[in-house]
C-alpha cells in the first residue's frame, strides 16, 4: 500500500461523497403542476444548480448565488439556472442584489408552484439583504462587534436573523403558498439545518426581544438604525410553527460524516482499519494537531485505540489564532499539518493529508497540504525551520517550499475540513 | 450502571496500578553478599521507600528525598530508609543537601554492594545538586531562560545535566564498582528513562559542547560561573557505553499506560467499551478538552470511534496559559474539565474525571474533579459562570462552588494525569 495514494484516493472520496452531481438526484422531489423556482447560495450554488438542471424532469427557472471562482462546474456552466458571484466571507454589492432578486422571485410563486432551495456553506454571506431601514454597514457593524464579544454562534444567528430581510425562514414565508423543498450540504456541527446558510427557509424559534437581550448581554451598543429596527416592531422571523412554513421541508444531501464515511470505506477496502474520530472537532488547529500526535504516537506503541495500519479521520472545523507578525498563510488545515509534523517529530510510519473540502483552505491557493514522516527532514535540508514556520503561521511557506500543498481549486462543495492521519 | 461510581471506580484501579506498596515488589533484584544502600528522589519516593522495606529480604539503610508532604506513606512511616521532604518545583536547600548526601553514600559502595535508586516524578528538582563551582540560583537563572527560549524538553535536559553533579548517570557513576538497580514511576512522555528524575544512574548522549550550542542556538548569556563550567573541561557526564554503569539497570515498575489500562479493565468487567487514546497526550487544557468533546459527540451521535457505553481514556500532561488576572486555581485536570463542560454544553449521557495521579492538580488543594450532564445548569442555578471563571483560568472556583472537587490529597506516586470520558 502505497501511503500517499492511499491519502489521496481517501480525500477523493471525501470530496465524490458531498458532489452534487452524484447525491442531488437521488434526494429531488415530485415536480409540481406549476412553475419550479430554483433559488440558492453558498460555494456549492452553481454546482448543486447544474446537477439539479441535468436531473430535473421539467422545465425550471430560478437564480442561485455563490463566491467569486465557484460560479463554473466543471461539468460545464449552467444553462438555464442564473449563477451570480459575489463576495465571501464579507457581503457585497453583487450579493445583495441576488438575494433582493431571489426574495422577489419567491413572492411570484403560487400554491401550484415548487421552491427549490439550494443551500450550502458559506449561503450565509452570499444571501446577504439588510432588513428594510438598514444597510450593510449596519450589518456588518453589528457582526463585528458580536464576533469580539465572544457571544455564542446561536447568539450571533438569532441577531443576524433579525436583521435580515431573508435568513430565519423569511425566503420560505416570501414563497407561501407555493410548496418549498431545500436540499442542503451541511457544513455545520451537529447539521442543525437552521444553521447552514443560516436558515432562510428554515423557521426561527428566537425573538427580537432575544436579539436585544443578547446585545444587552455583551454590553454591545449597535447603530441607531439597528437599535431603532430591534426595538420599534419590524416583522418578526417565521416561527417553526408558522403555517406559511408548513409545507417546507428540507433535505440534508451531503454532511461531513457522508465524507468520512467514504474516506472510512477507501481505508477499509485497503486493508486499513478506520476510526472516524469525529465529523465536528474543533479547536486551536496547532493545538488539535497535538492531540492527534498523540493518538498517532499510541497507535504506534500500543496498537490503541486501533491496531496499525489504521487511518484516523476526523472533520469539523478547527480555528487559527495568528500569533506572527504576518496574515498568516496557508489556512488552517496547512497550519494543522504543520504543527503535526513538528509534535510527531519524524515518527516514522505516519503519513497525513489535510484539506478544506471547498478547496481553499485560507488566503492562498492550496486546499491543504500533505505529510510524510520525512518531511521535516526534507525541510531542513532545504533551510526550511518548521518550529519557526509555525510560530508566524506560515504553512503554506513550509509546505510549499516542500512541493507538498494541495491544489485543487474551488471544488464547488463544502462539508467542512477534512484530516486523515494514516498510521501503519 | 452508576456513572459516578464507575469513574472513580477507574481512577481508583489507576492509582492502584501505580501504587508502590502494590508494584515494587515484583521488581526486587537478587539481595547483594554486600551492603544494599537504598537512594532516591521524587513524588514517590517516601512510598517507594516504605515498600520496599517491607519487601526486602535482609538489612538495608538509605536515604530519600520526596516533596514536602509526602513523606508519610498512609502505610505508616519508614523506618529504616530516611526520609527527607524538599521544595517542588522550585529546588531548596534541603532538596540540595539530601542530594550531597545521596551523592556521598553512593560514592562509599563497594563492589559486592547493591545501589537500589528509587526514582519517580519530580525527581529532577528534588535530586538538584549544581556542579562544583555552581550554586542553585545559576541553574535557576539558565533554567528560567530555557523556559522562556522554546527550547524542546531534550534540550533543556542536555543542559540541566551538565550543570548538574548527581544527574545524567553521574549518581550511578559515583556508585562504582556497586551494582546500581534503578526501580523508575514513570510520569513522562514515552517513559524515557534518560527523563525521568533527569536520570541520575541513565547514561547520557550528550556533551558540554552540546550545552554551549544549545545555549548559543536560543541566544541565553549564561550567568559568568556557568559560562566558565560549560567551557573549561569540568567533568564530562558518563556516557551511555560508559563501563563504570556497565552495570547499572532500569526497571520501570509502572507507567502511565498501566493505570489505563487498569481503568480500561474497570470499564470492560461493567460491560462498557474502553477506549484508550494516548498515555501522551499534550496541547493546551482547553483546546485539548475541545477535541475530546468532539469525539465524545461522535459516539454519542453515530456510535464512532465505539459504540457507547464507552469509556475515552488519556494520559500525559495538558498545560495551562494564564488568561485571567489571577494565578489560576484548580490546576489543569479542572481546567480541562470545566473547558469540557462548556465544550459538551450539557450534552446528556457524558460524564467525565480528571485528575493528576500525584493528588495535587495545581495550587490548591484538589487532585481534580469530576463533571455530569448537569453540572453546567447546576452552576448556574448557584450563580457561577462557566465561561467566566474559564477565561479566569478558576476551574477551582467552578467546582468547588459545585461540590464537585476531588480532593486525594498527595498519593505519593505519580504516573501523570488521568482523563476518563464516559459516555453512555
Amino acid at each position: 500500500m502505497d501511503a500517499r495514494q492511499l491519502l489521496d484516493e481517501a480525500f477523493g472520496a471525501a470530496l465524490a461523497a458531498a458532489d452534487p452531481a452524484r447525491v442531488l438526484p437521488a434526494a429531488l422531489p415530485e415536480a409540481p403542476t406549476g412553475r419550479t423556482l430554483v433559488v440558492g447560495a453558498g460555494k456549492a450554488a452553481a454546482a448543486m444548480a447544474r446537477a439539479l438542471e441535468s436531473a430535473w424532469p421539467g422545465p425550471l427557472e430560478g437564480l442561485v448565488v455563490t463566491r467569486y471562482g465557484h460560479g463554473r462546474p466543471a461539468a460545464g456552466p449552467c444553462e438555464r439556472i442564473e449563477v451570480v458571484e459575489a463576495a465571501h466571507p464579507v457581503p457585497d454589492a453583487a450579493g445583495r442584489e441576488a438575494a433582493r432578486r431571489i426574495l422577489e422571485l419567491a413572492r411570484g410563486l403560487g400554491s401550484e408552484d415548487l421552491l427549490l432551495c439550494l443551500i450550502s456553506g458559506g449561503g450565509s454571506a452570499l444571501l446577504s439583504l439588510p432588513a428594510p431601514g438598514l444597510d450593510l454597514a449596519d450589518k456588518q457593524a453589528v457582526n463585528k462587534a458580536l464576533l469580539a464579544s465572544g457571544a455564542a454562534i446561536g447568539e450571533m444567528n438569532c441577531v443576524r436573523k433579525h436583521l435580515s430581510a431573508i435568513k430565519g425562514g423569511r425566503l420560505a414565508a416570501a414563497a407561501h403558498p407555493a410548496r418549498v423543498v431545500t436540499l442542503a450540504i451541511s457544513d455545520v456541527p451537529d447539521d442543525d439545518p437552521a444553521t447552514i446558510g443560516s436558515g432562510p427557509t428554515v423557521g426561527d424559534p428566537t425573538s427580537f426581544a432575544d436579539a436585544r437581550a443578547i446585545l444587552r448581554k455583551y454590553g454591545i451598543e449597535p447603530p441607531e438604525a439597528v437599535r431603532r429596527h430591534l426595538e420599534e416592531g419590524a416583522e418578526e422571523t417565521p416561527k417553526p410553527d408558522d403555517p406559511r412554513l408548513a409545507g417546507s421541508r428540507l433535505e440534508l444531501i451531503a454532511r461531513p460524516q457522508d465524507a468520512l464515511e467514504a474516506a472510512a470505506e477507501v481505508a477499509r477496502s485497503a486493508g486499513v482499519t478506520p476510526l472516524i474520530l469525529g465529523a465536528d472537532i474543533e479547536g486551536e488547529a496547532r493545538e488539535v494537531a497535538r492531540v492527534m500526535a498523540g493518538i498517532a504516537k499510541q497507535v504506534r506503541r500500543f496498537g490503541q485505540p486501533a491496531a496499525a495500519p489504521c487511518l484516523l479521520l476526523s472533520g469539523g472545523e478547527t480555528t487559527v489564532t495568528l500569533k506572527g507578525k504576518g496574515g498568516g498563510r496557508g489556512g488552517r488545515n496547512a497550519e494543522f499539518l504543520l504543527a503535526l509534523a513538528v509534535a510527531l517529530d519524524g515518527l516514522d510510519g505516519v503519513h497525513a493529508l489535510a484539506c478544506d473540502t471547498d478547496g481553499i483552505d485560507g488566503s492562498e491557493d492550496n486546499a491543504g497540504a500533505r505529510l510524510a514522516p520525512d518531511s521535516l527532514a526534507r525541510a531542513a535540508a532545504r533551510g526550511l525551520d518548521a518550529k519557526a514556520l509555525l510560530a508566524a503561521n506560515d504553512a503554506y511557506g513550509f509546505f510549499a517550499g516542500l512541493d507538498d500543498l494541495i491544489v485543487t481549486g474551488p471544488t464547488l462543495t463544502n462539508v467542512n475540513d477534512f484530516r486523515a492521519i494514516l498510521v501503519t
